[in-house]
C-alpha cells in the first residue's frame, strides 16, 4: 500500500480501521441519511446511529488519531502514519471521520489549540473536543472579499472593556449548523496599524480570537448549499458577529499572529483532506467496477467495451499518482517540517482533487443517470470534493505558489553549484 | 453571430428574443426561485412570474418558435434557425424556454404528435400544448436496465379490452413533477414477439403509446435530485405505470414503431438541448468576465492574472468551436434530412456538454467559493449541463456511433475512388 | 463539407483539386522525397517531378488560387472559398501546395506586393513569383530576440547613398534555401526614432524593403532542423545581412510601416496554414481508419478494441469542430474584413495545431513503431505542424489577445444595453 | 528526493553521480555532437569523447550500476536505488548512460545473460560487455506485424545441422547500427508446433537465440528515423537474418521460454527508462526556467506571465506525481519481485512519457522557434521519449492490462471480505 512501510502497531491500527469503516460505517451510511430527515430536522439533532459508531470507535481505539505525536491525547502517528488512515475514513466520508473524531474542521482547531492554546484555552475548548462532546468551527471566509488572498479579510478585532469585541461578516462556515457547535475561532483584523492596512505589515495584522458560539452577537444564518447538498448537519453557514465582546485570554497566540496559526493549521490538514478525498476516490472505483461486470450493452458486458477499460486504468493511475504525492508530503512534514513541504503540500492540494474529481465522474458516466441522482453516494461526493478545488485557497493561487518556489529553488540551486564549481577551480590543481 | 446570415425576419425575431431574455427573463429569476418556496410547496404550482412571461412572449410573437415550417402553428422556422434562437433562450435557463413554450420534454412531444399523430390525438393534446395550458412528459428510462441501449428497454404494452395494458416502472421522467403535466409518451414492449427478445427484431419491439397523467394505476413518485438539486416544479421522477389501461387509439403510428418515433424527436431534440447549453455557456462566461474585473488578489486585478486569460480565451475558444458544430449539424437536418445528419448530430451531442461544463467550470473556479453555492447560478447550471453527457445516450455510445460512421464512409468513399480510376483507367487514352 | 455551399465554379475547382490531389500529388510523393537524395544535393535542385506537377495544375486551371478576388491574376475566390480548396491541398503537404503555385512563404509575399508593392515593384517580383519560376522568403524572426512580440525585432534598415543599408541576423527564414529563392522581404527598425525603441511610437519604427537575394552582403546560412527534419529543399535558415545595400524604390508602403504589412499579410495567411493543416489531420485519420482495420491483436482487429472507436471518434470531432471555426473566421474576413475578424482568426490559429496535432499523435499511436520512423508520413507531418503553435506568435500570446478582445467586446456590449435600457427608461411611456 | 531514505553508499554514489553528470557529462554533449559528424561518418566510429568519460567513470566507481545485487560484477543496488540514480544519468540522455555502461538495450541483455546465460555465454558475451568494449541489440519487433502483441512475432529458429538456424527480417533494432555491436538477442518461433501457431501453446512458442553479428546472413539495413532523429552511432535499424546458422548452445534458457526471459527482462527495464525519462523531464523544466527569467515580452519578463507561471507549476507536479509512481514500482519489484508488480510497472509506462512529454512541450513553448530547433536538445528529448509510448507495448495495451488487473484485484478483495464477514458471522456471539 505504501513505499514506507508501517510498523506493526500502525499496521493494526490500519486493519482495525479497515474492519470498522467497511463492515460498520459504510452499512450505515443509508440509516445515517435516513435519520436526517428533511428541512429544519436536519439541523436539530444527530442521528443517534453516530452516537452509537462514535462509542464504537472510541473502543476499538480508533479515537483522535489525528492528534500528532507529540500530544500525548492522541494517536501519537506522524502525519505519514495518520495520512495513511485517513484514506481508509475518507471511504465513509459522511460517517467514519466524525465517528473517530476526526472530522474537520475539528481537527485542525483542536490542533491549533493544542499547539498554540494557554492551559485555560485547553481545559475549556480542547478538552470537550477531545471528548467529542462539542464540535467547533473556523470563521475566516468572508463574502465579498477574494479571501484567497487572506490579507484581505476584514473583520475587526479590537480591545475594549479588557477583553476583544468581534465584528464582521463571515460565510462557508463549515461545521456552524452542528447542533453542538459551541467555539468559533475567528479570523479578523486587530491592532492599530489594522484599518490602514499598509503594506509592509500585511501579514501582521490578523489575529484570531475564541468565540463562544453562544455569546451575545453570535447568529448563524442561512445555510449555503454546495451544489444543491446542505451537508447537514454541520453545513457551511453565515455568521454574522455583531458586537460580540470575548474576555482577553481568548486571544490565540497574541494579537496579529493569526498568520503564524492558520499556517500551522493548514499545511498538516490539507493533507488529511487529500487522503480522505484519494478514500473517496477509491469508494467511486469500486462502485465503478463493480457496475460494470453487472450490465450488458450492445451484445456485450460493460466492463468489454475497451473505452471502459481505459476508463478504469485511468482512474487508477490517476489515484496512485496522487495518492503518491500526499504520502511523499505527508513525509516531508514529519522529516523537515511543514514549513520546508511548502512545495509538496500545495502539490498534493491541487493534484488530488483533480484526480479524484475525475475518477468520480469517470464513475458517474459509467452510472448512467444514477450516477447524477439520490440512489449512489456519486453525485454528492463530487460535490464534496470539487470544494476542495476553492476550500484554503484555489488551485491557481497554490500552482502560482509552486511556480515562484520552483524559480527560487532552482536559482538557489545554480547559484550552489557555481559556488563549488568556483571553490573548485580555485584550488591549486596538483 | 453565424456563418449562413438570417433572414430579416428571423433576426427580427433574434433581436425581439435577445431583449425579452435579457430585460425580462433573466431580472425575473429571482422573483421565480424565491416564489418556488420550499419542500413540498415547490411542486405544488407555477410561480405567477412564469405565466405573466408567457403572456408576454405570446405577445412579442416568441411563442412556439421550435415547430418546423411544415406545421403553421408554429414558428415555421429551419432548424438552423431555431438552433440560434435555441442559443438565446439558454441563457435563462429556468424561465425563457418555458415562457416562450419551447421547453424539453414538450418541444419533443408537440412534435412527435404533429407528426406521428391523429387528427384526434392532436386535437386533444397538441393543442392544449401548444396553447401552453398543459405540459407533458416523455417517459423512457428504467431503473436496474441499461437504457443507453434502448432495446433493453422492458415495460410492457399489451392489447386488451379493446385497447392497450401498460405496466412498467420509469424513472428520470423530466416533467412528471409539474402541476400541469397532464399526459405521458410511454415507451415500452408490445406485440407477440416482444417477450422473446429474439434478436432479428429487437428494433420493431418497441411501442409509444399516449397515457393521461390522471389515467388509473399512473402513479408519479419521488423526484429525483441531480447533484442535489430537484429542479422543481418539473423536476425528474420515478412514475409507475400498474396495468394502465389506454384505448387503442393512443397508440403513436403503430405497434412497433417505437424506434422509429424517438429517432424522429432525438435528432432536432438534441440540437436545441446543445444550443440552449451554449446560452448556459455563454451566461457563465459572462459572468466571469463580470467577476475578474471586479477583484484584487496578490496586488493585482484578477483579470490582469495571466491564467484567468488563460480561462477567458479556453472558454471562449470552447463556446465557439462547439457552437460551429450545432449549427452545423442544423443546416445539415435543413439540408439532407436527420438520417443523413447522424454524425453531425452525435458530434454536436457529445462535444457541447463537455465545453460548457469546462466553461462553467472555470467560472466557478475564478469565483470561488460563491461559484458553488446558491448565490450565483453557476453550479446548479453545471448540474444540469452534467446530465448531457448521459440524457439521450451518454457520450460513450455516441462517440462508438461516430467512430462506425466514420469507418464505414472512408470505406465507401475509398471504394468510390478506386471505382472512378479503374473506370477512368479503362478508358481509351487518345 | 461546408454550412455555405459553393458556387458551381468553386465546386468545380474543388473537384478538380481533389482529383489531382489524390490521384497525381499524393502518389508523386514518394518519387519527390527519392529525388531530393542526401546531404548537400537536398538544396541543390528540385526534383521534376514537382515541375511536371506544377504544369499540370496550371493545365488544370489549379494556379495561384489564393490571389483574392480583387487581383485579376489570381483565383479571384474568397477567403471561404480558398480555405476550403486550402485544406485539398494540405491532404499532400510536400507537393500540392507548391504544385499550385499556393504555398507559403510566397502566397504571403505575392498578396504584400500585389497590395502594397509599386508597379515596379510588382513587374521585378510579383509576375515571376505568379509565374512560378522563383521564389521567395520573408525575413522577420530573429536569433536572441522574443520575437512573439515583434516590437523587439532589431535588425536595422538605415538610409544610405540613396537608399537603404540593411544589418541584422535572421533564422527560421523559411525558404531561404530553396535553390529558387530570388528574393527576401526583410523587418527591421527604421527612421531616425529607430534606435531609442521609445514606447509612444513603438509600432511606427518597422520598415519592410525588398532585398534580392544575390544582393551584395546576403549570406544563407545553416537550415534548422524541425524535430530533426531539415525540409529540404526550401528549409528554414538563418540568414545574415551584412550592410546589404537596396535602392531606395525596394522600401514596402513606406518607413515605418512594416506592421501594417505584417497585418495585412498575417490574417489570412493564417486561415490558410488553418485549413492546409486540417487537411494534413484529415490525411492522418484516413490513414489511421485503414490501419486500424488491417491488423488484429490479442483475438480482436484492432478497430474491434473500444480505445480504438474512441481514438477514431475524437479525432474526427477535433477535425470538424476546429474546421467550422477556420470557414467561419474566413467567412468573417470576407463579409467584415480581417480587422474585425482578430478574434476568429486567432482562435482558429490557436484550436486548428492543437487538434491536428492530436489526431495525427493517435494516428501514430494505432501505427505503433511504423508511426514515429520513415516510411509514413505521420511523424513528419506532426513535426511540422508543431511549429504552427509557434510561427507567427505562439499559442500563449494569441490566447491572451482573444481574452483580452473577449473582455473589450464584453464590457462594449454591457455598455451598449445599458445604455438602450436608459434610453428606454427615459422615453415617456405612453 | 525520495520517500525511502539512500543509505549512506547509495548517497555518496548518487551525490558523485550527479557531480559526473552536471560538471563533465553535460558540458561534453556538445563536443559530442560535434565530433559525430555528418552522413556515413555517422556510424563509422564513436566520438573520443565517450571513451575518455567512460574510462572516467569507471574510475568514479560509477559503472555497471544497474546490475542487481545478485550479481557481484555490478552496482549490488537495489531497484529502487538504481532508479534514483537512473534519473541522473537520464539528465544526459545522449551521454550519462553510456559513460556508465547502463544504457539499454545493452543492460537488459546483460541482465538476461546474467540470470540465464550458461557459463559459456557469460564468458563470451556478458563479459565484454561488461567491460564495455562491446555492445548489443534485442531483435523483437518486425515489420508488418502487430508486434505490440508479441505472440504474433514470426521469425523462424529452426533445428538444423546441431545447431539453429534463424531467418527473419526485425526493425527499430536500437544500438544495431553501433560500430561496436557485436551480438544480437533475436526472439523467433521455434519447435513443431510453431508454424501452426495454435492458441493452446502460443505463450510457448518464442524462443530467444545469441546471433552473433558477424554471422554469416546477418545484414543490418537502413537506420530508422525517429521523427528526424537517426540516434546515430546506435540507431534503430532494420535487420535481416537470412539462414543464419549458430550453435545450439547458442539457446537461452530453452526453446519455447522466450517469454519467460523477456518477461524478466521488460519489468526492471521499463523502470530504468522511466527514470531517465524523469530525468530528462528535469532538464527541460531547467532550461525553461532558466529561459523565462531572461526575455521581455509585452513590457513583462516573460516569468511573470500568469500562464507562464501555470506552466512551470504543472510541469513541477507532472513530474513529481510520476516519479513516486515509478519509485513506487521499483520498491514493489525490490520487497515482492516484478511478478507482483505489474500493475505498477505497467502504470510507470504509460505514466511516464505522458507526463515527460507535457514538460517538455511546454518547455518548448517558452522557446519558442529556439525549441523546434537544433539549438536546445528539447526537440531530439522530446522525440526520444515520444517513443516510450509504443517502445515494449503502447499505452493502449497496458491500459488494458492495469484495468484487468484491477477488476481482478477488486473481485478478489470482494471475495475475500465476504468470506471473512461469513467466518465471523458464524462464529457464536458471546
Amino acid at each position: 500500500m505504501s513505499v514506507v512501510q508501517l510498523s506493526p502497531r500502525v499496521q493494526a491500527l490500519y486493519d482495525a480501521l479497515v474492519a470498522f469503516v467497511e463492515d460498520e460505517c459504510i452499512p450505515a451510511e443509508a440509516e445515517y441519511r435516513e435519520a436526517l430527515g428533511t428541512g429544519a430536522q436536519r439541523w436539530a439533532a444527530v442521528p443517534p446511529v453516530m452516537e452509537r459508531l462514535k462509542a464504537r470507535a472510541r473502543a476499538l481505539g480508533l479515537w483522535n488519531l489525528f492528534l500528532p505525536r507529540e500530544h500525548a491525547e492522541g494517536g501519537g502517528l506522524s502525519n505519514y502514519e495518520y495520512a495513511v488512515l485517513s484514506e481508509v475514513m475518507g471511504r465513509s466520508l459522511a460517517i467514519a471521520p466524525e465517528a473517530c473524531n476526526c472530522s474537520a474542521p475539528d481537527t485542525g482547531n483542536m490542533e491549533v489549540l493544542a499547539k498554540f492554546g494557554t492551559a485555560a484555552q485547553k481545559k475549556q475548548w480542547l478538552e470537550p473536543l477531545l471528548a467529542g462532546t462539542i464540535r467547533s468551527a473556523f470563521a475566516m471566509t468572508e463574502p465579498g472579499v477574494a479571501s484567497s488572498d487572506a490579507t484581505n479579510i476584514c473583520a475587526r478585532i479590537e480591545r475594549r472593556d479588557g477583553g476583544f469585541v468581534v465584528s464582521g461578516r463571515k460565510w462557508w462556515i463549515s461545521g456552524a449548523g452542528h447542533p453542538r457547535c459551541a467555539v468559533f475561532l475567528v479570523m479578523g483584523r486587530s491592532g492599530p496599524g489594522a484599518a490602514s492596512g499598509s503594506s509592509n505589515n500585511r501579514h501582521q495584522q490578523q489575529s484570531i480570537v475564541i468565540v463562544p458560539a453562544d455569546a451575545p452577537g453570535v447568529t448563524v444564518g442561512r445555510p449555503l448549499t454546495v451544489f444543491g447538498y446542505d451537508d447537514a448537519p454541520h453545513g457551511h453557514c453565515e455568521v454574522a458577529f455583531d458586537n460580540v465582546w470575548v474576555p482577553a485570554e481568548n486571544m490565540v497566540l497574541g494579537e496579529g499572529r493569526g498568520f503564524e496559526v492558520i499556517q500551522g493549521r493548514l499545511g498538516p490538514g490539507r493533507i488529511h483532506h487529500c487522503m480522505r478525498a484519494l478514500g473517496v476516490g477509491e469508494r467511486a472505483l469500486e462502485l465503478a467496477v463493480a457496475r460494470v461486470q453487472q450490465r450488458t450493452t450492445f451484445g456485450r458486458k460493460i466492463a468489454d467495451h475497451g473505452v471502459v477499460l481505459d476508463y478504469i486504468a485511468k482512474s487508477r493511475m490517476d489515484l496512485e499518482a496522487a495518492r503518491m504525492l500526499v504520502l511523499r508530503a505527508a513525509d516531508m512534514i514529519d522529516r523537515v517540517g511543514a514549513k520546508h513541504a511548502l512545495k509538496e503540500i500545495a502539490m498534493a492540494k491541487v493534484v488530488v482533487p483533480a484526480a479524484v474529481l475525475a475518477v468520480i465522474d469517470r464513475a458517474i458516466q459509467l452510472f448512467g443517470a444514477a450516477g447524477v441522482g439520490p440512489d449512489t453516494p456519486l453525485a454528492e461526493l463530487w460535490a464534496g470534493v470539487r470544494t476542495l478545488r476553492i476550500a484554503d485557497g484555489p488551485d491557481e493561487v497554490h500552482a502560482r505558489q509552486i511556480a515562484q518556489l520552483e524559480i527560487r529553488h532552482q536559482n538557489a540551486r545554480r547559484r550552489q553549484r557555481q559556488t563549488q564549481i568556483q571553490g573548485q577551480a580555485a584550488q591549486p590543481k596538483l
